[in-house]
């Protein structure tokens, strides 16, 4: 599957080895992050008049139909609590999420996709996935594949050493 | 340097090709950026009393000893002009950047590190590469080098496939 000669490029990267290896992977892996995730924002301002956080917050709840706690909601999106209760409250007020009360604590509150949330959602998802394939067709196939099987590695030692909060995300 | 074998796992990954392989890798991708970005953020933080988005535009300037305008600035780090002049506000009263006139053209303005900027971020540059290669260890030198050369691919790939700015990182 992987091609087992050496290419010049690698053959270059080889005898820089030892310099700074680790910190130009992580530079570059910061730049495709962000290079991609720029234009996503970008697209969906412009297809959908929406924004990534927006986007992102709705992708966790279509995830979880039986809603979510914000604190498990503010955790899966790695930000602070503040921004999404702001994003939820616009969502709420478009009728795209609602915020429903549990029938054993009447104090607490999940939020969840309304039917509008998740047909709106579903929608921006299927375009999103276009748009993801494209820019990845840089890579063939078995790139692809093997990029992610690297990087699944990198995130369980990540997640292994870190001591603390793990996503719960299976990606 | 690669094997030629097919671990269970890139097999299992075989046979789920067609199913979202590029939104899968790109959400692997995001999610091990988010986890590291996350890390230094809080480790900037506790250790040098600083923010990530400072330490990015310092950074920056430290690549460019003649200084830079506030629009290639801006560029580089591809965030919103308004951010950027901010923090650099900030990082000038404390005497870390200064913006320094043009004789050329006596109304352009460049910023760069001060002597004082460069001494913090080559301090707190050299432990952050030691967080990074901490982090990278999941990864062995070559599964690194690897990873380097697939997403060096995806960025060209993605520059070329932009149509606007690139970009002038060469990592």
């Amino acid at each position: 599957m992987i091609p087992n000669d050496v290419s010049p490029e690698e053959e270059h990267l080889a005898s820089l080895a030892d310099q700074h290896q680790a910190l130009r992977t992580w530079l570059r892996l910061l730049s495709c992050t962000t290079l991609i995730e720029n234009r996503v924002s970008s697209r969906l301002r412009s297809e959908f008049d929406t924004t990534l956080p927006r986007f992102d917050l709705m992708a966790q709840l279509a995830r979880f139909p039986e809603g979510l706690f914000m604190s498990k909601l503010s955790q899966l999106l790695m930000v602070s609590g503040g921004n999404v209760t702001g994003i939820t409250d616009t969502l709420e007020r478009e009728g795209l999420v609602e915020r429903i009360m549990l029938p054993e604590d009447r104090r607490a509150r999940k939020v969840r996709l309304t039917a509008k949330g998740h047909a709106a959602f579903d929608q921006m998802a299927a375009v999103h996935e276009t748009w993801i394939e494209g820019w990845l067709k840089g890579l063939s196939e078995q790139e692809q594949q093997h990029l992610y099987v690297l990087l699944g590695k990198l995130k369980q030692h990540l997640n292994e050493s870190s001591g603390s909060i793990s996503t719960s995300s299976e990606i």
